[in-house]
Protein backbone atom coordinates (compact mmCIF):
# COMPACT_ATOMS: atom_id res chain seq x y z
CA UNK A 1 0.00 0.00 0.00
CA UNK A 2 1.57 3.16 -1.08
CA UNK A 3 -1.41 5.39 -0.41
CA UNK A 4 -0.72 7.40 2.71
CA UNK A 5 -3.22 6.62 5.75
CA UNK A 6 -6.38 8.29 6.12
CA UNK A 7 -7.52 9.89 8.94
CA UNK A 8 -10.85 11.42 9.17
CA UNK A 9 -8.78 14.98 9.01
CA UNK A 10 -8.53 13.93 5.25
CA UNK A 11 -11.86 12.94 4.49
CA UNK A 12 -14.63 15.00 3.20
CA UNK A 13 -17.74 15.34 1.63
CA UNK A 14 -17.58 14.40 -2.33
CA UNK A 15 -13.91 13.15 -2.06
CA UNK A 16 -12.87 10.47 -4.54
CA UNK A 17 -11.18 7.20 -4.63
CA UNK A 18 -10.42 4.70 -7.84
CA UNK A 19 -8.96 1.56 -6.76
CA UNK A 20 -6.34 -0.78 -9.23
CA UNK A 21 -8.09 -3.65 -11.73
CA UNK A 22 -8.90 -6.99 -10.58
CA UNK A 23 -9.02 -9.12 -13.39
CA UNK A 24 -11.22 -11.72 -13.02
CA UNK A 25 -11.37 -15.34 -14.86
CA UNK A 26 -13.64 -19.10 -14.94
CA UNK A 27 -10.73 -20.11 -12.51
CA UNK A 28 -11.28 -17.95 -9.96
CA UNK A 29 -15.40 -17.84 -10.30
CA UNK A 30 -15.23 -21.74 -10.28
CA UNK A 31 -13.26 -21.99 -7.07
CA UNK A 32 -14.51 -19.16 -5.25
CA UNK A 33 -18.40 -20.73 -5.62
CA UNK A 34 -17.56 -24.39 -5.17
CA UNK A 35 -16.48 -23.23 -1.30
CA UNK A 36 -19.07 -20.86 -0.93
CA UNK A 37 -21.78 -20.42 -3.80
CA UNK A 38 -22.01 -24.12 -5.42
CA UNK A 39 -24.77 -23.36 -7.76
CA UNK A 40 -23.92 -24.29 -11.70
CA UNK A 41 -24.25 -20.76 -12.82
CA UNK A 42 -21.33 -20.13 -10.69
CA UNK A 43 -19.50 -23.60 -11.08
CA UNK A 44 -19.97 -25.39 -14.55
CA UNK A 45 -19.79 -22.76 -17.63
CA UNK A 46 -21.49 -25.51 -20.02
CA UNK A 47 -25.03 -26.16 -17.25
CA UNK A 48 -24.83 -22.32 -16.78
CA UNK A 49 -26.19 -22.03 -20.54
CA UNK A 50 -29.36 -23.15 -19.74
CA UNK A 51 -30.06 -21.02 -16.80
CA UNK A 52 -30.95 -17.51 -15.40
CA UNK A 53 -27.50 -16.37 -16.25
CA UNK A 54 -27.21 -17.95 -19.76
CA UNK A 55 -23.26 -18.74 -19.24
CA UNK A 56 -20.75 -18.81 -16.26
CA UNK A 57 -21.12 -15.88 -13.60
CA UNK A 58 -19.32 -14.66 -10.67
CA UNK A 59 -21.01 -15.14 -7.44
CA UNK A 60 -22.34 -11.87 -6.64
CA UNK A 61 -20.76 -12.37 -2.73
CA UNK A 62 -17.46 -13.68 -5.12
CA UNK A 63 -17.35 -10.04 -6.51
CA UNK A 64 -17.92 -8.59 -3.38
CA UNK A 65 -15.21 -9.90 -1.76
CA UNK A 66 -13.18 -8.70 -5.12
CA UNK A 67 -14.13 -5.37 -4.34
CA UNK A 68 -13.63 -5.30 -0.31
CA UNK A 69 -9.92 -6.11 -1.57
CA UNK A 70 -9.51 -3.02 -3.80
CA UNK A 71 -11.52 -0.78 -1.77
CA UNK A 72 -9.33 -1.36 1.37
CA UNK A 73 -6.12 -1.21 -1.19
CA UNK A 74 -7.32 2.49 -2.41
CA UNK A 75 -9.16 3.73 1.05
CA UNK A 76 -6.31 3.00 3.38
CA UNK A 77 -8.23 4.39 6.66
CA UNK A 78 -6.27 4.59 9.57
CA UNK A 79 -7.57 1.75 11.46
CA UNK A 80 -8.25 -0.59 8.67
CA UNK A 81 -11.21 -0.71 6.39
CA UNK A 82 -14.26 -1.26 9.40
CA UNK A 83 -17.83 -1.52 8.00
CA UNK A 84 -20.18 -0.77 10.60
CA UNK A 85 -22.71 -1.87 7.83
CA UNK A 86 -23.80 -1.71 4.57
CA UNK A 87 -27.07 0.11 2.57
CA UNK A 88 -28.33 -1.04 -0.84
CA UNK A 89 -26.02 -3.90 -1.92
CA UNK A 90 -26.69 -4.82 -5.44
CA UNK A 91 -25.86 -6.35 -9.07
CA UNK A 92 -26.97 -4.60 -11.44
CA UNK A 93 -25.52 -7.03 -14.11
CA UNK A 94 -23.47 -10.55 -13.78
CA UNK A 95 -19.83 -10.28 -13.55
CA UNK A 96 -18.36 -12.18 -16.33
CA UNK A 97 -15.14 -14.29 -17.06
CA UNK A 98 -12.64 -11.74 -18.70
CA UNK A 99 -13.92 -9.07 -16.74
CA UNK A 100 -11.39 -6.38 -15.60
CA UNK A 101 -13.09 -4.94 -11.86
CA UNK A 102 -12.33 -2.07 -10.21
CA UNK A 103 -14.24 0.50 -7.81
CA UNK A 104 -15.19 3.67 -7.70
CA UNK A 105 -15.85 5.16 -4.33
CA UNK A 106 -16.97 8.67 -3.32
CA UNK A 107 -17.87 9.93 -0.16
CA UNK A 108 -22.01 11.23 0.66
CA UNK A 109 -21.84 11.66 4.18
CA UNK A 110 -19.75 11.67 7.40
CA UNK A 111 -21.56 11.63 10.74
CA UNK A 112 -19.07 12.18 13.87
CA UNK A 113 -20.79 9.66 16.99
CA UNK A 114 -22.54 11.59 19.85
CA UNK A 115 -20.56 8.98 22.47
CA UNK A 116 -17.27 8.87 21.32
CA UNK A 117 -15.25 11.82 20.32
CA UNK A 118 -12.58 11.71 17.72
CA UNK A 119 -14.83 9.04 15.82
CA UNK A 120 -17.17 9.16 13.02
CA UNK A 121 -19.07 6.89 10.51
CA UNK A 122 -18.16 7.72 7.34
CA UNK A 123 -20.92 6.73 4.22
CA UNK A 124 -19.35 5.95 0.78
CA UNK A 125 -20.82 4.72 -2.34
CA UNK A 126 -18.92 2.20 -3.65
CA UNK A 127 -19.35 1.16 -7.32
CA UNK A 128 -17.51 -2.15 -9.05
CA UNK A 129 -17.34 -1.46 -13.11
CA UNK A 130 -15.70 -3.82 -15.54
CA UNK A 131 -13.72 -2.98 -18.68
CA UNK A 132 -16.63 -1.09 -20.46
CA UNK A 133 -18.13 1.03 -17.33
CA UNK A 134 -20.52 -1.01 -16.93
CA UNK A 135 -21.63 -0.97 -12.97
CA UNK A 136 -21.58 -4.68 -11.67
CA UNK A 137 -22.00 -3.98 -8.21
CA UNK A 138 -23.10 -0.96 -6.38
CA UNK A 139 -23.43 -0.49 -2.38
CA UNK A 140 -23.11 2.28 0.63
CA UNK A 141 -20.59 0.82 3.56
CA UNK A 142 -20.80 2.75 6.83
CA UNK A 143 -16.84 2.55 7.61
CA UNK A 144 -15.49 3.79 10.59
CA UNK A 145 -12.81 7.01 10.90
CA UNK A 146 -10.79 8.04 13.86
CA UNK A 147 -9.08 11.66 14.16
CA UNK A 148 -5.33 12.00 13.66
CA UNK A 149 -4.04 11.39 17.56
CA UNK B 1 -28.72 -31.09 -1.15
CA UNK B 2 -31.44 -33.74 0.68
CA UNK B 3 -34.25 -31.08 0.87
CA UNK B 4 -36.97 -30.56 -2.11
CA UNK B 5 -36.76 -28.44 -4.52
CA UNK B 6 -39.27 -24.46 -3.74
CA UNK B 7 -41.07 -23.23 -5.90
CA UNK B 8 -43.05 -20.11 -5.32
CA UNK B 9 -46.20 -22.19 -4.69
CA UNK B 10 -44.47 -23.42 -1.66
CA UNK B 11 -43.23 -19.93 -0.26
CA UNK B 12 -45.59 -18.17 2.48
CA UNK B 13 -44.76 -14.98 5.16
CA UNK B 14 -43.46 -16.06 7.99
CA UNK B 15 -41.82 -19.43 6.21
CA UNK B 16 -38.72 -20.74 8.31
CA UNK B 17 -36.04 -22.18 7.43
CA UNK B 18 -32.83 -23.48 9.59
CA UNK B 19 -29.74 -24.39 7.99
CA UNK B 20 -26.74 -26.69 9.44
CA UNK B 21 -23.83 -25.46 10.67
CA UNK B 22 -20.47 -24.50 9.68
CA UNK B 23 -17.56 -24.75 11.65
CA UNK B 24 -14.91 -21.89 11.66
CA UNK B 25 -10.97 -22.02 12.52
CA UNK B 26 -8.45 -19.28 12.34
CA UNK B 27 -6.55 -20.85 9.07
CA UNK B 28 -10.01 -20.52 7.40
CA UNK B 29 -10.40 -16.51 8.62
CA UNK B 30 -6.26 -15.78 7.60
CA UNK B 31 -6.62 -18.14 4.14
CA UNK B 32 -10.03 -15.79 3.28
CA UNK B 33 -8.72 -12.15 4.23
CA UNK B 34 -5.18 -12.83 2.70
CA UNK B 35 -7.33 -13.39 -1.10
CA UNK B 36 -10.01 -10.75 -0.21
CA UNK B 37 -9.52 -8.59 2.77
CA UNK B 38 -6.08 -8.51 3.66
CA UNK B 39 -5.70 -6.64 7.01
CA UNK B 40 -4.17 -7.33 10.27
CA UNK B 41 -6.91 -8.41 12.14
CA UNK B 42 -8.12 -11.01 9.78
CA UNK B 43 -4.51 -12.25 8.77
CA UNK B 44 -2.42 -12.06 12.20
CA UNK B 45 -3.43 -13.42 15.53
CA UNK B 46 -1.05 -11.53 17.27
CA UNK B 47 -0.96 -7.85 15.56
CA UNK B 48 -4.79 -8.57 16.10
CA UNK B 49 -4.91 -8.10 19.61
CA UNK B 50 -3.51 -4.22 19.43
CA UNK B 51 -6.61 -3.66 16.71
CA UNK B 52 -10.04 -2.30 17.07
CA UNK B 53 -11.08 -5.86 17.27
CA UNK B 54 -8.66 -6.81 20.13
CA UNK B 55 -7.83 -10.43 18.51
CA UNK B 56 -8.73 -12.83 15.23
CA UNK B 57 -11.72 -11.75 13.36
CA UNK B 58 -13.28 -13.25 9.98
CA UNK B 59 -13.89 -10.31 7.39
CA UNK B 60 -17.41 -9.70 6.91
CA UNK B 61 -17.06 -10.55 3.82
CA UNK B 62 -16.12 -14.40 4.93
CA UNK B 63 -18.62 -14.32 7.32
CA UNK B 64 -21.32 -13.30 4.05
CA UNK B 65 -19.70 -15.88 1.95
CA UNK B 66 -20.28 -18.78 4.60
CA UNK B 67 -23.53 -17.47 5.29
CA UNK B 68 -24.39 -17.69 1.20
CA UNK B 69 -23.02 -21.41 1.84
CA UNK B 70 -25.80 -22.02 4.19
CA UNK B 71 -28.21 -20.27 2.29
CA UNK B 72 -27.96 -22.18 -0.80
CA UNK B 73 -28.14 -25.68 0.98
CA UNK B 74 -31.22 -24.73 3.62
CA UNK B 75 -33.66 -22.40 0.74
CA UNK B 76 -33.07 -24.57 -2.14
CA UNK B 77 -34.92 -22.38 -5.02
CA UNK B 78 -36.08 -24.28 -8.43
CA UNK B 79 -33.65 -21.73 -10.45
CA UNK B 80 -31.20 -21.36 -7.46
CA UNK B 81 -30.85 -18.60 -5.22
CA UNK B 82 -30.28 -15.72 -7.09
CA UNK B 83 -30.18 -12.58 -5.42
CA UNK B 84 -31.59 -9.21 -6.95
CA UNK B 85 -29.76 -7.41 -4.37
CA UNK B 86 -29.82 -7.03 -0.40
CA UNK B 87 -30.93 -4.87 2.01
CA UNK B 88 -29.70 -3.83 5.23
CA UNK B 89 -26.55 -5.87 5.51
CA UNK B 90 -25.17 -5.48 8.89
CA UNK B 91 -22.29 -7.27 11.10
CA UNK B 92 -23.43 -6.83 15.11
CA UNK B 93 -20.57 -8.33 16.11
CA UNK B 94 -17.69 -10.20 15.13
CA UNK B 95 -16.81 -13.62 13.82
CA UNK B 96 -13.96 -15.49 15.46
CA UNK B 97 -12.03 -18.41 15.22
CA UNK B 98 -13.83 -21.86 16.49
CA UNK B 99 -17.46 -20.06 15.80
CA UNK B 100 -20.30 -22.79 14.81
CA UNK B 101 -22.08 -20.85 12.52
CA UNK B 102 -25.93 -21.79 11.45
CA UNK B 103 -28.19 -19.16 9.36
CA UNK B 104 -31.72 -19.14 10.14
CA UNK B 105 -34.26 -17.42 7.58
CA UNK B 106 -37.39 -15.99 7.70
CA UNK B 107 -39.77 -14.99 4.46
CA UNK B 108 -41.17 -11.10 5.26
CA UNK B 109 -42.65 -10.61 2.06
CA UNK B 110 -43.52 -11.66 -1.29
CA UNK B 111 -44.22 -9.34 -4.22
CA UNK B 112 -45.24 -10.91 -7.62
CA UNK B 113 -43.81 -9.17 -10.93
CA UNK B 114 -46.18 -6.81 -12.58
CA UNK B 115 -43.88 -7.58 -15.72
CA UNK B 116 -43.16 -11.26 -15.75
CA UNK B 117 -46.30 -13.42 -14.48
CA UNK B 118 -44.95 -16.61 -12.93
CA UNK B 119 -42.39 -15.00 -10.89
CA UNK B 120 -41.81 -12.98 -7.91
CA UNK B 121 -39.23 -11.15 -5.57
CA UNK B 122 -39.47 -12.69 -2.19
CA UNK B 123 -37.70 -10.71 0.63
CA UNK B 124 -36.03 -12.92 3.58
CA UNK B 125 -34.40 -11.90 6.66
CA UNK B 126 -31.41 -13.79 7.45
CA UNK B 127 -29.41 -13.63 10.76
CA UNK B 128 -26.39 -15.67 11.11
CA UNK B 129 -25.70 -17.28 14.42
CA UNK B 130 -23.10 -18.74 16.72
CA UNK B 131 -23.00 -21.37 19.28
CA UNK B 132 -24.29 -18.66 21.66
CA UNK B 133 -27.19 -17.76 19.71
CA UNK B 134 -25.95 -14.51 19.17
CA UNK B 135 -26.19 -12.64 15.34
CA UNK B 136 -22.98 -12.48 13.88
CA UNK B 137 -24.95 -11.47 10.34
CA UNK B 138 -28.29 -10.01 9.20
CA UNK B 139 -29.36 -9.37 6.47
CA UNK B 140 -32.71 -8.99 3.61
CA UNK B 141 -31.73 -10.20 0.33
CA UNK B 142 -34.15 -10.17 -2.36
CA UNK B 143 -34.28 -13.64 -4.13
CA UNK B 144 -36.52 -14.44 -7.22
CA UNK B 145 -38.78 -16.97 -6.95
CA UNK B 146 -40.09 -18.67 -9.74
CA UNK B 147 -43.88 -20.66 -10.13
CA UNK B 148 -43.57 -24.57 -10.70
CA UNK B 149 -44.34 -25.02 -14.80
Amino acid sequence: MSNPVLYLDDLRIGQKFISSEHVLDAAQIIEYARQFDPQVFHTDPEKARDTFFQGLAASGWHTASITMKLVVESLPMSAGVIGAGVEELSWPQPTRPDDVLHVESEILEIIPSRSKPGRAIVRIRCETKNQRGEVVQSFVPKLLAFKRP
